[in-house]
């Protein structure tokens, strides 16, 4: 479909048939020729001979390239400050230029030119997830990374993104990428994945970059109910009736999975929500609540942390889930919990917590069965949203409220006890 | 076509119907809050409104904004300093990553957050067209643009775009700009473009950008003939007979137009030709040879400045401007006509001159009607491109080089009279 | 854009090419030999050869071709009774069809086969056309015609049409088609063309058929206005100021246009205009009224037979226009005005009569420049189609009664002066 | 794909809501009503409600349906000589068109209306079907089913048929389909199509009609090998190794699927494998076999009623396959084996026959594990195939028909033992 227009009849007929690798230097070499040439063509040949190697490098291999990008195309502190305070004397295109050229290391030109050729920027992103193997214990590749993510934000940046339903008359192989790529409720076979796609009442939209037609980048998962569900497991039911979507009232966004390793920390994610629920509601205008169904991955492990194990009565989880979510922080201010960080950074609120709504491994695992619906009302998310932005202000309903001063009081009798 | 799958379907039907520009806040300070905030909604919000307000802007209120830019949204040189000897005295990742935003300008982030608005990129193509109107005369201005020039040279590389044919079945608002854009040989109606476009020998081929899908951003117009043409009159002449593409054995690169002002000095023409006629041969097998028939548009000058008039003898003629174009340098050793520079640097060889090829007013205002065909042999592109790119050597045919000669002579004979 | 979909990879590149027209046999034989043979290759090698040469016949070979196919290719009576009897002895599959063969001319096969070949739809159309020159002055040819007429029914019957919008951004092949095929208020040049199309309140809605997407069968131009417009001139205005859409009142269907002779008496349009009013409510909920601003081009023909001139005064006009659309009926009983014809039979209602709305030279000959409004009302259209077309009854405003009336009486005072 | 632009905006937006089944007259009633009306709008909503009505019957009410078509629908034998006797009397298109409609049963008519309802044509097909379980018993029913054939041959001709390829980026919907209508090699799950789909070396083709855009007609499963395989275990195998689509010099069609049951005996197979040969033989110029691996189903009951057992030996195996396949014939004298019919009408010739090819439980049923290859000579089919249309000769290699000779001696002796 899509690729079809985005990538030209000639690439896809592969019509520039490379003569491949025949260049005898190293790919360190080939690095400082790509970025040395100022030749289009010779460019997109060197480029394409660095990532064939690269792919066909054994993981060793390419940590050792990725320390050549790190310390021997870094940027000269030497150069910065010269060409700085040639710009200070005599402030002009040309010194700006050599200023802006010296503090900036080379690897990122490296980078940029690499994407010049067809269908490079998939491979980059691949790479990124490479390189990101090493970034926790390596501070040399870590500031490698900071300039993948520096380029990738500016060319994944919403502007060029596109926005697409995936239902069942998708090509198959961009559904066996939503198989792949489900993180959440796994999709376990085609006949799984067809029931979350084919149903009238349910949906599911994709973020795509023309560049790399063919993947997903993130995707939700849709259920349209009547009412708001409190267990995703009778969501999913194999022998659930599917209703007509005009009879829904609510929208359920129950799964949402970031695609591309290679993408962490790249934000485009934020308004894929909004958008959704807004299209939505102009098609099926009986849909009064949008809501999400989520998991609360970080619970036991606080829990733990504060000396108390997943308790079994309903009413005490639900409230210790409340308060978690309101009240348990990082240190930097925000919440602990990723999926809570995530939906009220959107501008959601906190709106039920559910027990023995999770009933999977995972979900028993992490949160003790324990869900949470967040709700987005479109007139108010960006109120929220501003508010938890700047000031920190958590919006949740007057029930979750009261359940997370049950919680905190339930927390300090323990720890009193 | 490509438009209608690369909007998505939300944005296609406007569906994000911004309440409008409700900010009681000047353009600086909302310029200032556009890079300060966090928030994705917001700041596509922000970003709305600062693009609509400099549209309506007049020209000297749109200079005004570019001068906050310039000189408010600037990097801080101290600021630069300190944080490169932090970096010095502990290079890590965060250390790394204050030394980068603190030698980039803030503007920078300005222009990348102004993009993530859907249809923003054509916006910030337009201003760009509009600040250049500024560079030569402001230094400041020109550093703006430096920013500009850097972003788009990576929102715009190659691997980004998609080369697509054009003809009588593309889409009227796409031929639309084909006619408005057409740099080289005005088009001057619609019957004109369908001469271009409709007969069985005529082709024409343009890059787009998918975030500005309805926007050709360069296109080449290609004859296809029985042996290499020496005048373009004939080629567009109402009368001709067309032929059958199968009978053609050769494909001319008659208009080469750059279609966007705001993306000069953007590289990406160059792999045009190369890659338009690979596809060519291999839907046409007959044809044999590709080259240009193209202008000398600086001829008439150059000789002026050696004290020579345009000759009406046409042997005398071929000669001066075979000479011109294989001798006249820039300063910087890079050949003096534009024409010339582009197509030899793309790898393509000095072919033929010929004199009476161009009689329209402007063709013999600027070469007293004197063209020259490039030839782009396909196996040797990459090797002439190298040699010129390397060694500034200009591949001309013997007949070109003794032409030259004797232009040589023509003009040292006429200093010495 | 439908093209490329429709023919397949195969025709699209041209690959069938066959070898050609080396076919001894005159074409009558190669008729009988196609209706022969059960073989689909060899079929479509004898279909594509006899339409190859019947398009290159001077008009008296094709008449000469014609009066084959109806005498030489006709059923025989005899063979029809023995069939017949046959049938009526032992009724059961065999014999019924041996009998439906005998009842049909061997010339509807031959049709039905001939329309296997690629694009042969097409070329069956144009057939038609030429047919349809012949069929007034010819009993025989106009027989022939039954067979065709029957068979395109068939083949473009409503469940194969394909409603599409004609817009600025269609394929300018498809447009040229428009321009050629505009009947009522001609279009004189693209200039026309995107005033019609272009603009924010205005629309163009065609049927196309599968096998000839390129060729628009049928379409209506419409413009949205407020209030219910009494001029075209107006309507069409170079100097109008054109309105949002979503602020129109009124959907005003101004032209429609057949673009097919060769599709004369296949009916297909009357669904069109139902059709469009009612995705045009869905989109622009502001729509309340959707009217014709209509022709009446029997009128000046009429009133001479009745004696009349076209007279001067305007409401004079009116009430003869609206007597003449009310009660001018053919021997038949239907309206005799053709326009009057398709819209009240569609199920409209004539809601307003204008005089000075037309004042082309083609307007002012035809009708003295008086036009009409037919209302179509969706809630009303299924109701006042049955009653006119099971009772004749004739839905209009009571304005347009008396004025009816008024007309009458000034063709009776005539008469009796 | 395809779907999303053969249906209409209106109709996939389910924009015409009927109001439904509100009428309150019987089906037979309807049906009158439906060939009585002549008006478009009223005649679709009564099409509907048949069409719905039908749908929802259970079988014996759908007998009890058909019944009333092929009785009170059928033609008037007097009525068809009365018109023939006024035609023969004063021949013209009044008088014809008379003759014609009374020749004609009214259920044909019926049955074109019904085909105007948008989605009809694919409902109509499955009433065929439906129908067709009763014209073995029934001669009624099986005239009334020559009307539906007529009717089809004329609306699934040839050159309304769209060729596909269908791949991995088809639409999973599609995709569904082809495993469901897979009728040679079953295809048991998602991976085993992936298997027949995905592999550079794997191609599969389908007919489509625009009508019913979702629905294959009919396709074909093609493996890219080296040499011609002699097993369809192997071809098949999970195990095996893809090849590069251009290392290849042979094409495989080892699985040909009709998909509509009621489209039986609709002849548009025909030119299916000689089109995806002619197309793969231009994109893939190193083929130069195009071949079939075909199974005998009709060998063991051939050779039961010899009074025969299949043999174990694998020589005597394939001496009586060759055999059946020469000489086994029906009484109107084409052969005896489906799947030789139509290779053989095709154009194809006998080359290659197998033992131990096909060792799945159905194989060894039909044919003890014996298989055929048959050859398309793209040079050689049209000759074969006149050959073997006009005169029954079928084309074998020297190999295959000395295998049938020493077949034909086994026989006989075994008939003289």
């Amino acid at each position: 479909m899509l690729a079809d227009l985005l990538t030209t009849v000639f690439e896809r007929r592969g019509r520039f048939t490379w003569s491949g690798d025949d260049d005898s230097r190293k790919i360190a070499e080939l690095a400082e020729a790509l970025v040395g040439t100022d030749g289009e063509m010779s460019g997109q040949k060197l480029g394409r001979i660095i990532l064939g190697r690269f792919e066909a490098m054994e993981p060793d291999e390419k940590k050792t390239f990725f320390d050549h990008l790190a310390r021997a195309m870094d940027f000269d502190p030497e150069g910065v400050r010269k060409a700085l305070e040639a710009y200070e004397a005599n402030p002009n295109r040309t010194t700006y230029a050599v200023f802006s050229a010296a503090a900036e290391p080379k690897r990122q030109e490296f980078i940029r030119r690499l994407n010049r050729v067809p269908q490079a920027t998939g491979q980059l992103v691949a790479m990124r997830a490479e390189l990101l193997k090493h970034t926790r214990t390596d501070p040399a590749l870590a500031a490698l990374d900071y300039d993948f993510q520096h380029l990738f934000s500016s060319w994944f940046n919403r502007g060029f993104l596109v926005l697409r339903p995936v239902n069942w008359e998708s090509p198959a192989h961009i559904l066996d990428k939503i198989i792949a790529y489900e993180a959440v409720h796994a999709i376990d076979s085609w006949d799984d994945l067809r029931r979350r796609l084919q149903p009238s009442d349910r949906r599911c939209f994709a973020f795509f970059h023309p560049a790399m037609a063919d993947e997903p980048l993130i995707f939700v998962e849709v259920a349209l109910t009547r009412g708001i569900p409190s267990s995703v497991q009778d969501l999913l039911s194999e022998d659930r009736q599917s209703i007509d979507a005009e009879e829904a009232d609510t929208a359920v966004f129950y799964s949402i999975s970031n695609c591309q390793a290679g993408l962490a920390n790249i934000s485009f994610g934020n308004s894929l929500i909004k958008q959704v629920a807004t299209d939505l509601a102009m098609d099926l205008p009986n849909l009064k609540t949008f809501v999400t169904l989520s998991p609360i991955p970080g619970l036991r492990s606080w829990l733990e942390e504060q000396g108390r194990a997943l308790p079994d009565d309903p009413e005490t989880l639900r409230a210790l889930a409340a308060h978690y979510l309101m009240e348990a922080k990082r240190t930097t201010g925000v919440p602990r919990d990723p999926v809570a960080r995530f939906h009220l950074g959107n501008g959601a609120q906190i709106h039920k917590v559910h027990a023995g709504a999770d009933l999977s491994d995972k979900g028993r695992d992490q949160s003790g069965g324990a869900m949470v619906n967040y709700l987005y009302d479109l007139t108010k998310v960006s109120q929220n949203h501003e508010r938890f932005a700047t000031k920190g202000k958590i919006s949740a309903t007057s029930e979750i409220r009261s359940l997370s001063a049950g919680g905190r009081k339930l927390l300090a009798e323990k720890a009193g006890a």
